[in-house]
C-alpha cells in the first residue's frame, strides 16, 4: 500500500498537532515539508515557503493550518496545482470567497476536507452510531452544550467573524452530523456577559440557539465563551425509543469525600487535551480516504452549510426573529446556486 | 401552638397525597372533613359537600384538589367565607377568571397559595440556594428539562388548556423561582410527535422554549410528553462563578456490569414518586405560614405570571415569533392592571 | 382483613420510628399502647408498664425497642404470654441467654423477628434480587463497606458488646442475606484509630473482615466507626456473569462545578435518614406475615448466626488466626445443639 | 540536553508499546536497536542479537521486555556491560536469582528500574498525591480491586509463578506506593472458580488478600482473573480526614436511557488500552532520570519487596494463616541480608 506524501502549512497549535499525528501516529503517510516562517524548530523536514510547498512535485496533499484569511487563497492554489486539501475551519468568512474556491475545487477534481474534528470524537461518534442503529428511535430533539474556558483576545475576536462563525460553527456542524438532516430555520438569543473585550469587539459570548430541521424536529445549542470550570462539551439526544447523552472527559476519575462534600476533577481544560483523539482520527480518515481513493468524510459543502446556519443565527440576533436557511442561502448564495449546491 | 383546621376538596391522586400528608406527616394541623362525591373510602373524617366544607364553621383553610374548572369557583366561595386557600395549579384557564378571583381574594384578606410543589423539591431547593448564596455568581443561563413518561388521555388533553398551560407551567414557575427575576420575552418551537391523541387534541407534545429575562439573561426549557425511560426532571444553572445541575432521582443506586454494558435504574416513574417530598414540604410550609400568620411562599400572582409566560409561548408558536410578556399582559390583563399587579 | 394489635416497648429513636410507621404508614395494624417511663409525650395511646403491655389481653404482638439488656427478658415474657415479637438487634450479648429464649420462643409457638432492617433497603434488595435472578451468575465475592459517621459515647461503647456485635453484626447478617448461604470461617484485622473513647473501652473502630463461605466463595467487610464524610453504606457483588454495586443515598443530586472542582452532596448522615424506607418496609413485612399467618422474613436463628460470626471475628482478632464458625458454635452452643439448630 | 541512546530487547506486546513511546512520544532518547528473533517488521532500526545489543558501544540503557525467564540473565549482562536497565516485571521468579542480580547491579553502579507502570497512571497518581498532601489525614485503610478480563492460557499460567507473583504483584507494589509504608503481615483466601486451565495449572483465580502495615493500618486487595465486564482497576483510600476513590476508565462517557434501564460503556478492555498513559509516563520518567542523573522512581528493591508480599500470600493460602514479611524474608533472603536490604 502506498504512502501519501503531504505538506503542512502553518505550524501553530493545531498545525503542530496535525504534524505530530502525521509523523508518529498515522500510517501510509509521509510529511515531506512544512511551511511556517515563524516556526524555527527543526522537526526533521524542510520548512519551505507555502508556494514551494504547494508546488512541490512529490506532495499530493496539503494540510492548511495557517490563519483564516489565507485559507481560501491556499485552497485555490492547491486546486490549481492539483493537490488534495485538508483545511482547518473556517474555509473563509466571506460566502462569495467560499463559493468561488468551492467551484475551483470542483473544477479541478481535487478533494477538500474541512477540519470539523469533533465529528471524530469517541463520545459524539457513539451518539451518532446510537442514532444510526435506531437506538433512539425517531429523533425529536438534540441538545448541545458547548462552552469555552475563556474568551479569546480582543485581537482574535476582531478577526474571528463573531462567535457563531468562530465557535458555534462546530456545533452547527455537529447538529447536522448527529441528526443526519438539514436545518431549516434558526432562532437565537444572546448576550455579552463575560468580558469587556467581547463587548469592545461588538461580539456576543453567551447564546441559546434553537434550530428547526426541515422535518420539524429540533435542536438547541447553548454557548458560553467563559465557563470558569473549564471546557464544557456535552450533548444529548432524545427520541421515541430513548435518550442518550455524553458528558465531559476528565483528567482522572477521582472523587474525594471529606467533611465539606464530594469533590471530583474538572473537565479537560481545552480543545488540545479534549479533542486529542479526534484530531488524530480525523487526519487518519483523511489519509485513508486518499489512499483508497474514497470520498472524504467531510466536504467543502459541509463547511458552507454550517456557515449558512451561523449567518442565519447572526441575522436572528440582529432582527430578533426566526430566520430560515433558505432566506440566507438565496440572499448570500443566489437562488440558482442554492438549488444546485445547497438543496441537493 | 394552635392547630389549623382544614378541609380537603377532591380526593383524586393529588388530593389523597395532601390528605395523607396533612393527617400523618404534618404538625399543627387537623383535617376536619373531605369532599368528594366519587370517593367512598372511609378515612376517618366526614365526606361532605364542597359547600358544607367551605362553610364549615371550624374550618380555617381549604385545600382545593378538584378538577381545574372548579378551582376558581371554590376560591371565590372560600374568599367570601373568609377561608384561606391552597389550590392545585392551574388557578383557571381563563385569565379574566383568574383576575376576578384574585381580586376577590385580595378584597377578602384571605391567603391563597398555588400548588407549584416543585419549588420544594430538595434538588431544586439546592440549586435555588446555590444561586442565592452567590455560588453561581452572575447567572447567565438556566436550563430546564421536563419530560413526562407518557401523554395523558385525549379527554384530559382536550380540557387541559394545552401543554404549555398544563405541563410547562411548572417549568415557567421554576424559571421565575430559580432565577428570582421576571421573564420579558418568550420564543417557542414545538411539534406533535408522540401520539395520535395529542394531534387529535390539536395540542403539541415536544417543545423548546427560550426565555429572555428582563435583564437579558436567558433560560431554555425542553419538554416532551413522552420520555420512554420515565419522568425526566433535570435542571442546570450557569453563571460567572460556576455551573450546577441536578439529575433525576432513582429508586435505587445499583449499577450492574455485565458483558453487555453497565446498567442502572431509570428515574422514578412519575410525579407521585418523584415529588413525594415536595408535596409534603409544600403543605408543611402552607400550614406553618398560617400558624405563624406569615405570607405564603407562593401567591396567586405567581400563578398568574406563570400563566402569562404560557400564553406568550402559545402565541409564539402560533405566529412563529418572539412574544413579550408585556404584550400578553396588556392584551389579556389590561395596561392599567398590568402595572398594578404584574409589574410591581 | 383483620388488624393486628400491637404495643411498642421503648420510645427512643428507633422506637419512635417504628411507632410512627405503625401508626401512619402501615395498614392492618393498630397500636394499642406504648411503654416507656422516660417518654412523656402524648402520642394518642396509653403509656403503660412493660408488664401491663405484654399482658394486655388485646395485644397480639410486641415491638421491643428498649435497651439491649432488657431484650431477652421481654422476649421471654412475650413467649410466656403468647405474644409475637419484633425485637431490635441484638437479641442479647450472651449466647446462652439467646439460646434459652430461642427455646422458649420455639416451645411457645410465638413468632420472633429480629430487626435486621437493612435487608429491606431498596439498594440491598436490588442486589439480592440480581443474585437470585442469576444476573451475577455463580457468585464469587461479596464486598461490604459499612462506616458510621462518628463513634458512639464511651458509655454506649462499654455496654455494646464491641464493634463486631454492635455494628458489624448488620454486615454479617447482610453477608448471609445477599449470598443466601452460610459462612464457614472468619479472619479479621482491626485497629483503634478514631477516638480515645474507643481505646478506653478496649474496643476497635476500624476493621477488615474476610469471610469464607462453606463452599469456598468469599466476602470481605470493611468497617470504620468514623467516616468524616458521613454514613457510608455500600455493597458490591461479583460473579461469573457480572458485577453489581450500590452506592450511598444522598439528600440531593446536585453537582456544582466551579474553578476548584466538581462538588456534590455527602451521603445521608446516619441510619435514621439512610434507612427510613427499610424501617418502614421491615415493619410492614412483620405485620403482613402476622396477618397472613406466614413465616417471618427474619428469624431468631438469623440473629444467632450473625452473632456466631461476630464471635468468630472477635476470636480471630484476639488470636490473629482464621476461626471457623463450627469452632465457635461447638464451644458456645454445644455440639448437639449446633447440629440441631445451626447446621440445619 | 543530550539524548539517551537505548536498545529494546523483546518486541512482544509491551516491547512494542515501549518502542513506540521511545520513538515517537518521548524526548531526549534515541532507539539504536531492537532485539527479537521472532519480530520481522522493519521499524527503522536494526534488529540484532540481544548480546550485540547489550554490548553495543553507543547504547547506554537497555529496555528488557523479553520473557520472564530471560530477565535476570539480561540484567546481569547489562550490569557487567555498564548499561542502565529498565526491566519489565517480574525481575525473576526465584528470590535467589533476584538477590544475585541485585547485587551485581549494585556492584556495577548501573541503574535498574522495574516496570511497575501503574504507579504512573493518572488515577493512582491522583490518589497518591491526595495522600501526600494530607487530604486523607491519617490513612487507615487502602482498598484495591484488580480484575483481569480473562485468564491467560494454560501454558502462560504454568510458567507465571502463580497469580500472586504474576498479577497481584502489581497490587502489592501499589499497596506500598500509595501508602508510602511497608507491609508487615499478609493473610489471603482464594479459590479457582473461573476456568479449568487455572485448576489444571494448580493456580488460583480469585482472592482476597488482607495486608497489615507495620504501623497497624490495613489494606485489602481483591482479585479475579475473569471479570466478564472487562478490566476492573479501582482503588479507594480511607482516613481520618476523608475518603477518595478512583473508578475505571471508559472508552466514552455515553449513557443511554431506554425502557429497559440506563446503559453505559464498560471499562477499557485490558492493560494495553487502560494503561496507555502510564506506559508512556513510566518510560518518560526513566529517560528523564537518566538524562538528569537522578535516582530512578522504582528500584530493584521495590521489585523484591512486592515479591516478598506475594510469597507471603502464597504461604498464607498454603497454611491458612497470617504470614509476616519478616518470616518470608528471613527464610528466603537470609536474616543478615534482610536487615541490610529489606529492612532499611
Amino acid at each position: 500500500m502506498k504512502n501519501i506524501k503531504v505538506g503542512v502549512i502553518g505550524m501553530g497549535r493545531i498545525g503542530k498537532i496535525h504534524f505530530d499525528n502525521l509523523k508518529n501516529q498515522i500510517e501510509h503517510v509521509e510529511v515531506l515539508a512544512i511551511s511556517d516562517p515563524f516556526f524555527t524548530k527543526n522537526v526533521g523536514v524542510p520548512n519551505i515557503s507555502s508556494e514551494e510547498l504547494i508546488q512541490h512535485k512529490d506532495i499530493e496533499a496539503v494540510i492548511i493550518c495557517s490563519p483564516t484569511d489565507t485559507h481560501a487563497d491556499y485552497i485555490s492554489l492547491c486546486a490549481k496545482a492539483g493537490k488534495h486539501v485538508f483545511c482547518e475551519k473556517p474555509h473563509d468568512l466571506s460566502v462569495n470567497r467560499v463559493l468561488e474556491t468551492l467551484q475551483e475545487v470542483r473544477d479541478s477534481g481535487v478533494k477538500l476536507m474541512l477540519g470539523f474534528n469533533r465529528r471524530f470524537d469517541p463520545n459524539f461518534q457513539k451518539i451518532r452510531s446510537l442514532v444510526q442503529q435506531g437506538e433512539i428511535g425517531d429523533v425529536h430533539l438534540l441538545k448541545i452544550t458547548s462552552r469555552d474556558p475563556a474568551p479569546p483576545s480582543l485581537e482574535y475576536l476582531k478577526s474571528s467573524g463573531g462567535m457563531f462563525l468562530d465557535m458555534t460553527i462546530h456545533d452547527f456542524d455537529m447538529a447536522r452530523f448527529i441528526m443526519g438532516k438539514e436545518v431549516g430555520e434558526v432562532y437565537a438569543v444572546a448576550g455579552a456577559f463575560t468580558s469587556e473585550s467581547v463587548q469592545e469587539a461588538n461580539d456576543i459570548d453567551t447564546a441559546v440557539i434553537t434550530l428547526k430541521y426541515e422535518d420539524g424536529t429540533m435542536a438547541v445549542i447553548d454557548n458560553s465563551r467563559k465557563a470558569i470550570y473549564g471546557y464544557d462539551q456535552r450533548l444529548e439526544i432524545f427520541g421515541s425509543k430513548g435518550m442518550a447523552k455524553v458528558d465531559n472527559n476528565k483528567p482522572d476519575t477521582h472523587v474525594l469525600y471529606n467533611e465539606y462534600g464530594a469533590h471530583g476533577a474538572l473537565p479537560l481544560n481545552f480543545f488540545m487535551e479534549r479533542y486529542t483523539m479526534s484530531y488524530k482520527v480525523e487526519m487518519q480518515k483523511f489519509i485513508e480516504a486518499l489512499v483508497d481513493d474514497q470520498p472524504l468524510p467531510i466536504s467543502g459543502i459541509d463547511g458552507l452549510k454550517a456557515m449558512m446556519i451561523a449567518l442565519a443565527a447572526q441575522l436572528s440576533i440582529a432582527e430578533n426573529r426566526p430566520v430560515t436557511i433558505k432566506e440566507i442561502s438565496e440572499e448570500k448564495v443566489g437562488r440558482e446556486y442554492t438549488e444546485q449546491i445547497i438543496v441537493k
